[in-house]
């Protein structure tokens, strides 16, 4: 672990700064977690059965671990990580922990080794550090923990202190695992576990299976899915069920920002292309387009906050793709274009306050130039937090010190912690957390803002802000 | 206020750093100001009339704060700024100070808090800190000044100790108040307020009335404007004129930084379907391009130093545009290529002593990449201040970060405020001070720059390159 | 000379993490330097004749000086840069020195300013900062040591520390001087000097003289180039005879970094366009992008590092290519696409552990968004140091901010000083390890990475990842 005391972790060396970023990180240190978007399992917390092995647990889904071996020669098999043609990987999760740990400094700065060790320490209660040499002992150390019944995802979630975490899910999911927690007291509007309406899967005809995730669609809202008003139906009433199972946001991952107004007889022939197999990349991008344009217009309707998170090019490895599948670490980003891109959405509903729009990035070099302008320039358009690879310590304070001087804090979302990763979920916080408190410590050392200002600030962005933007304080949860 | 000795204001917190930014900055503090480039209505200094009241000073005209209110939801008309088809918008000054302060909140770790803050203070002398609860006492105690001698335009002219002030403006102007400046021995060639040559509404198809004020500048300028050869003609009439009137510059804000060299009869062409209203984008795009081009073949003539602010989007939120016209902050900006775009501009003539090229831009992610580079191998090219959104502490100081080491600190222009907001000329330039100043403090602090060489590189910065590169040290000033 | 002691150049100024980072400088400080990628001419080490006057040795090759000069209006010619017609340019190295030492103001904040003053001191032991009344003396004292056994290159290159020097040739270079360095006991394969492949001269139908280029070719690898596969022929031939020398590694210098999959017909096609002089750029884009995939090819078969750097803008300046001719501060840099243009290449080898793709940039906003990504996804990929305009302290700095979140340390491949300029090579890596110590104890001193990992990581920064991605470790050398 790291040589300086637990309690100044990540905030500036700068003693003057060091201590206002400690005073003003204490204000935020124990409010709950506000979680509004991520990819955890709801069926974790729904069935709160124990977590499997440490490895299994922590390194075998998480693609930031897997890709970072396999940049350095270590086949994702070998870490357990499924095969999809079911050939065999390595199902020992020992053997999986044991090859990690050897390769444990090539995360030496990485977040993800940050993440990994406050788990250890904070979750785990494990203070020996990682190492070849420590391997297995940190390995019984974490298997001992997760036999106990304090370990079980629901103790954890209230240990956590999560105030409401949504999980994601698409339009073909029936919701039976909300529905269960809902049951329990755990879901539901103003629940603790609430879902989120992500289309991709149905939206995108360039999504593997596309056509038949269509077909399903249409089973599982009752509507006729062969034509596009039918189609329009079925998302309109997978929305109404979403929304009913405690949804308050839907989520958008897009290769562009790209919008688009098509007429509906324009939309119906793309659609219709793309059902006989005879649309084109093109077609498929206009789509898309068009559809994140239908989605602001639902959402003003039905006041689900939208997402959008464009730039991720998907399987660009393509071996990684074939021999593992989707979200395995094959992806990588792409330069990204807001102001033209969004402009057709911004016409419509730009300014229309019902809208809430959170732009995502995995392109920083957009900060200044783009993002910032449209969110200080139109009413719908917030800013959501630095993403997947930009989720680290580094870029969250580049995000303020770039965004904050044209747009504030108050036309930023707060944080997303974005992770599957169900037990990483409070030191994801902290690290934004401190981060926000560093940086506001600097404006204050620098005489840019009060001390008082900074401190209402800074809960703000931790607490507050999440909470209105992504309209949780409708029903339940203190303030 | 800041909870920071105003000394200090801005300065690296680290203490070593502090100390030398402080030494440094006390060379500059009271430099008079050069301010070469903004938005100051002449009439203001022509007329020496008192200043209206405060909301109508300070909140109104100032888009960064109207723009930021609106992003949170507050209609332009509520705080008075003028609609397009005169529909009423609030008229009382006090009730848009009071909800301008309601929202206060909103410009946290903004320029534009700082900038007013020390507006309130050092201008007005009011230490009443902003806040819903003090906003009328704040528009009292301004209000007061506002009313007395001292607080004139002329009087606070003198007290900023700005040596040379240019306002803008265009072809179709007839200079009437400049010629009423110099006339009070204020104006003219070398004198105190000078003016610029801002001819966008006359070579910019696109811009609204292009035809109409083509037809204004022939009577202005006493040329047949119908025809290529005469639109030239009257173009170099008022540029004589202008330069009669005191300006050392040009400047030209176009979409992009096209350069085009165009034969004669292409761009007669080009200029003709542009009156015959049958040009197209392209043609707007290309005309503007070679525009560019002529007008540094005119600046090697007349000396005038050329300023290209390319990249902004104008009227993006259009319905903003529609119901408030333009510059009421519904622009945001794009990214911008300068490498191949000034190609043909810097083929002719970028290594003609005889011309200035001053390049400012939105888009920072083009300091390292192209703008450094260009500046430090063309003998006509300087980089102008970070423009607009981007004039700001942090974006002030990752300039120096990123361009000095390829370009020097020589082939910058200095700062230039930009400002239509009279009262806020001497905050500006005291924030772009301090931050080189503490630049060239962690250059010091580093072992990167001898003291003494930062001592000299900081007062040429504040004082001495803006004058030379501007061309205002030909007549009068002292240096 | 700075006014901070020479222990601490370039550390970060607050104190706790100064220490820490002298710390970990002291633990590079005196390791050798791994030197895989640079342009000093081998024939100095070869003939190991005395340098010429200090004028020749440090100012009238060095780009990064004569532009700037050139930039504030002082003419090549008259610093001595050769003109391509033999019109006379200043030949006294005396009056030469004089000019550049009457600008060296233009050099604050620039490494060309701190390398210079490191080479002086710490190379020369000349201690009199130079100024314009000290020129004389400055030159004097060099041009005495220069006289000197001991300032002789080989004796220099044992001063230096160096362990290996790669310098870089042409296919259609005969590599006589590497054998003469052989024969010595200086070169060869696991030797202190070799060389580097780089083929841009017959692979690029752009570049002055190709066509004859490739008959060349044909002669000094006795293959007939009239076609493609004897073409690729004479490349192999000449790869072998550059593996013989010594080199581990090839360079490839193209203005983008697209790769393109071609059949064997139509890159035949496409050479024999070349060859009639009907190629178009499209053609010779195409060309480039097909032979850097040959190039994978190659290098998974022979081994040799393949070394890509895109970006540059070759001659941008065409008056200054008129007059002087190539490398003389001309070129610039553009906007750089790595995902999609890689992504052919990649597709085909960027598992393959067999191959070493190092990929360098002109445009650092590409760090975050494509180079870590890609590194951190491939097995292939490293990221090169900071290039050219961009090797400088700030840069440096941001590259590990940047970069290592996603990509760790060990995809990238530590140092490449890329130069020409034989005495600043100790600096160049000094200057390189400094920042690296400063970054890594920021990591420190926020809890981020212990300080014994730390010590570690810088170590194998500055020598052993360096050694091992070059493929230097594997004949001769100390570790």
């Amino acid at each position: 672990m790291p040589d300086v005391s637990r309690a100044d972790l990540l905030l500036p060396a700068e003693p003057t700064q060091r201590a206002i970023a400690r005073e003003l990180y204490s204000l935020v240190a124990d409010r709950p977690l506000i979680s509004p978007h991520g990819h955890v399992d709801p069926g974790v917390l729904a069935d709160d059965a124990p977590f499997p092995d440490p490895a299994r647990l922590l390194v075998v889904p998480d693609h930031y671990l897997t890709r970072m071996l396999f940049s350095q020669g270590v086949p994702p098999a070998e870490l357990g990580v499924p095969s999809v043609d079911g050939s065999p990987v390595e199902a020992d999760g020992r053997q999986i922990w044991r090859r990690f740990a050897r390769h444990w400094h090539l995360f030496r700065g990485t977040p993800s080794r940050l993440w990994l060790e406050l788990t250890f320490r904070d979750v785990f209660g494990v203070h020996t550090a990682l190492s070849p040499a420590t391997a297995d002992r940190v390995y019984d150390e974490i298997a001992d923990r997760l036999a106990e019944p304090a370990f079980r995802p629901r103790a954890l979630f209230e240990r956590f202190n999560i105030e409401v975490l949504a999980t994601t899910e698409s339009p073909l999911d029936d919701l039976d695992r909300h529905a269960k927690l809902a049951a329990d007291g755990w879901g539901g509007p103003g629940g603790r576990v609430i879902t989120t309406f992500r289309p991709d899967n149905v939206v995108d005809m360039e999504f593997d299976g596309w056509r038949t995730n269509v077909e399903r669609l249409a089973e599982v809202a009752g509507e006729d899915t062969g034509t596009y008003p039918g189609f329009l139906a079925a998302l309109r009433q997978r929305r109404a069920a979403f929304v009913a199972a405690g949804a308050t946001s839907s989520d958008h991952g897009h290769p562009t920002a790209r919008t688009l107004a098509l007429t509906d007889r324009e939309a119906a022939d793309l659609y219709e292309r793309g059902l006989r197999g005879t649309a084109d990349a093109a077609d498929a991008e206009a789509f898309r387009a068009h559809m994140l344009l239908q989605f602001a217009r639902m959402s003003v309707e039905d006041g689900l906050v939208l997402q959008l998170h464009p730039g991720a090019v998907r399987n660009h490895n393509r071996r990684l793709h074939a021999r593992h599948g989707r979200d395995v670490g094959g992806d990588v980003a792409q330069a990204t274009e807001y102001v033209h891109a969004l402009a057709p959405l911004l016409d419509a509903f730009g300014n229309d306050p019902r809208l809430r729009l959170v732009l995502y990035t995995l392109d920083e070099y957009t900060f200044t130039r783009e993002l910032a302008p449209l969110a200080g320039g139109y009413t719908a358009v917030y800013l959501g937090a630095p993403w997947w690879f930009l989720d680290s310590p580094e870029v969250l304070r580049r995000f303020r010190e770039a965004v904050t001087e044209t747009a504030g804090f108050y036309n930023t979302a707060g944080f997303v912690d974005d992770t599957r990763a169900f037990c990483s979920i409070p030191v994801r916080h902290e690290v934004a957390r401190r981060i926000d408190a560093g940086y506001l410590a600097r404006l204050v050392a620098e005489g840019r803002l009060p001390l008082d200002d900074a401190a209402e600030t800074v809960v703000d962005l931790a607490y507050h802000l999440p909470k209105r933007v992504f309209r949780l304080d409708r029903a339940g949860g203190d303030a």
